[in-house]
């Protein structure tokens, strides 16, 4: 991709701009292109909140009341409150840090309130050694930190539906959040207790009424895992684990065990109810993929997006976010001809392994009918399918590991929508 | 400094050991060298919170009631409730991200409670086309966001007292805090106002009642400065400046004005209140330096820490924070021996320019005496001075950009104080 000369000439169809637009320096004198207001005549109004000392400081803040409504989208089973799940407003966000209060949800019977000197980690099973550890006692091992995604298997599931579902960005993909995440390696605390020659898996236990439960290969546990205990600085919050969770890179959600209580080393998997009556890939043919771990590489784009309303022709930033179980993003493409034509969007700085990762594209919108999209490569060289090439693969009820292209139609009114293109 | 054969072989004085430990493998097999507890005998209780369905989702989360202690430390000057400071208790923290709620405050006169749709930012003085931006109007710009720290200036100042303060690491050093900043790049702004030749600085004015204003130069706000309106994810928080502060990367915080309402381009600094009556650094020779923006290069170590108690003899992890003005750190070394001999300690994987780094070594304690102290560098060469050096060159009343090493006497008791060795 050139180039251009002219800084508002289009690099791919429908008024993609090039991606260092904004970077260009002499590109916007003078064009007055935005939504400034000459300011000659107007003076500078004194609100009443200058003309009276402010509030007082807190020990523990809070947001402004003015953002009320940016909230996580629950969505409880019927007949419980607690087993369900709770997504991230991820178009009302910026940047690549998920604040913790807004961390998607999903939990299977609710969040236990677990006191943080009663709880215990038994590692047992295939070791030399059974180990029981208190939280005191975990914070005396070493710790890591590390900024990374965290996204359910289920999430964007709604998208195998045979309609498009007419829902925000975050209501269709908000089950993925991104944090810095500090624990003890797993490695360390296993090497402790021994790990028998024979031991290839662990069950991962949570102290939650579901005693939700997964096995673990004992590779990975070996590898990066981490017993995490703090969240974006501070202890981990009750709806991610608290007081501990297991927290394995790139893996799907349900496997990063909450509350977690017990890791029981074993030769087998375990094939608990978590890992049979759900978390599987049903395939065509009726069969179906079980311990399919890593999540793909994928991308969707937060502004605009769904349900939105673009507000009148002109200049717009295209914002997105991507991320990859494999590692690093390596680049992101966006369409706003629905895939026929491409332009590299730009990256921000902080481009880390297994994080959140976010992208940017200027677009000049005609005011025509446009429709949206970006695509995700990352560093292993994976590129994120269309959803009819996914689908086509793997079925129409393919439901979990979900990481087609989304398409944002955005119509000539400025209304934007959720479409298979 | 050699990588010992045997893993516990200290690499400087007073039991330090080398930083990769934790990562040789077999170095722990069988050493139950911390705290977990034999197992064996001992069946994993099954908690009430087991054996009931936990509670429901929430729309914004909040931290787990057993962990309502971490609070800021709150210093309001008396008579006022809201003129003073509020401080980040990083001794209680991990990570780099310092959560929104708990980012440090420093107000003139209080946090405003300001109305988002009837905020202004005015852009006037020296430039072509004076410019005047609703919220809703700088959301249409493009973002930038960045992971990076910011620092009053009057940070560790009491260090310079007689006596060494007797409080925590964050209570000495919680004036800074880190965060994933989204932001317009002010460089597009003024482009759009078209700058005059004439113009050298700005005059930034916050809509507190105190009205604080800085000047600021036209370098910096054509280089990488923000128009900041997001921190880690979501809109900026009050006490940080909602709806939208100045963020100028490395620079003294209070420059960083919040609650921004007026940019005005001139020729000259402004020469405000708030640069001539503070916020200069007193010389021996009873002038002072002023206009001395960027923070220098700093550490200080967060675990263990003032006012903690160590709990015996044995292995420890010692961690802390490093960061610089300047750009990335490249190095930090820790001592226990008061600077005698030093071990280069760990840096976490996520090393960002001007933003916290975390630093880590493994150490064996005696029992004995030590005095703990960390030195970080960053990637100009630039490298943190001693206490008597800075005190030294810039004179005992030395109150702003205090940046010397910290150093914290472990007693034999297992008590630790701030001492000035």
């Amino acid at each position: 991709m050139k180039h251009p000369r002219d800084a508002f000439e289009p690099v791919a169809g429908n008024g993609l701009l090039h991606r260092r637009l904004f970077l260009t320096h002499g590109a916007l004198a003078g064009a007055a292109l935005l939504t400034a207001r000459n300011a000659a005549a107007a003076p500078l109004e004194t609100p009443e909140w200058m003309k009276t000392p402010g509030g007082p400081f807190s020990g523990y803040g809070q947001p402004s009341a003015h953002e009320a409504k940016v909230q996580r989208y629950v969505q409880a089973v019927p007949g419980t409150t607690g087993a369900g799940g709770s997504r991230t407003p991820h178009e009302q966000l910026e940047g690549i840090i998920t604040p913790s209060a807004l961390h998607f949800e999903r939990h299977h019977s609710g969040v236990p309130d677990i006191d943080p000197d009663r709880h215990r980690l038994l590692i047992h099973g295939l070791v030399e050694r059974p180990l029981l550890f208190s939280v005191d006692s975990l914070l005396r091992y070493p710790l890591v930190s590390r900024i990374q995604f965290l996204e359910c298997s289920g999430n964007s599931a709604g998208m195998n539906a045979a309609e498009p579902p007419q829902q925000t960005a975050g209501q269709i993909h908000g089950l993925v959040s991104c944090s810095d995440w500090t624990g003890v390696p797993l490695g360390v605390l296993l090497e402790e207790a021994g790990v028998k020659r024979e031991a290839r898996w662990l069950l991962a236990e949570g102290a939650d009424a579901a005693a939700m439960s997964r096995s673990v290969p004992l590779a990975k546990a070996l590898d990066d895992a981490l017993i995490a205990l703090y969240q974006n600085g501070e202890r981990i919050r009750p709806q991610q684990g608290y007081p501990l969770r297991l927290f394995l890179p790139g893996f799907e959600g349900n496997m990063n065990v909450k509350w977690l209580r017990r890791l029981k080393l074993t030769a087998e998997p375990t094939m608990t109810k978590d890992e049979t009556s759900k978390y599987t890939d049903l395939m065509p043919d009726g069969r179906a993929l079980q311990f399919t771990f890593p999540m793909g590489v994928k991308s969707f784009i937060t502004s605009p997006s769904g349900k939105q309303q673009m507000r009148g022709p002109g200049l717009y930033q295209i914002s997105g976010l991507a991320w990859s179980g494999a590692g690093k993003i390596r680049r992101v493409d966006v369409s706003a001809d629905g895939g026929k034509s491409w332009a590299e969007a730009a990256l921000d700085d902080t481009v880390l392994p297994r994080a959140l990762t976010r992208f940017r594209l200027p677009w000049r919108w005609s005011g025509g009918p446009a429709v949206l999209q970006s695509r995700a490569f990352d560093e292993r060289g994976e590129v994120q399918p269309t959803r009819a090439a996914l689908l086509g693969e793997r079925g129409p009820n393919y439901r979990f590991h979900y990481n087609a292209i989304q398409s944002w139609a955005v119509e000539g009114t400025g209304e934007i929508k959720n479409v298979f293109a």
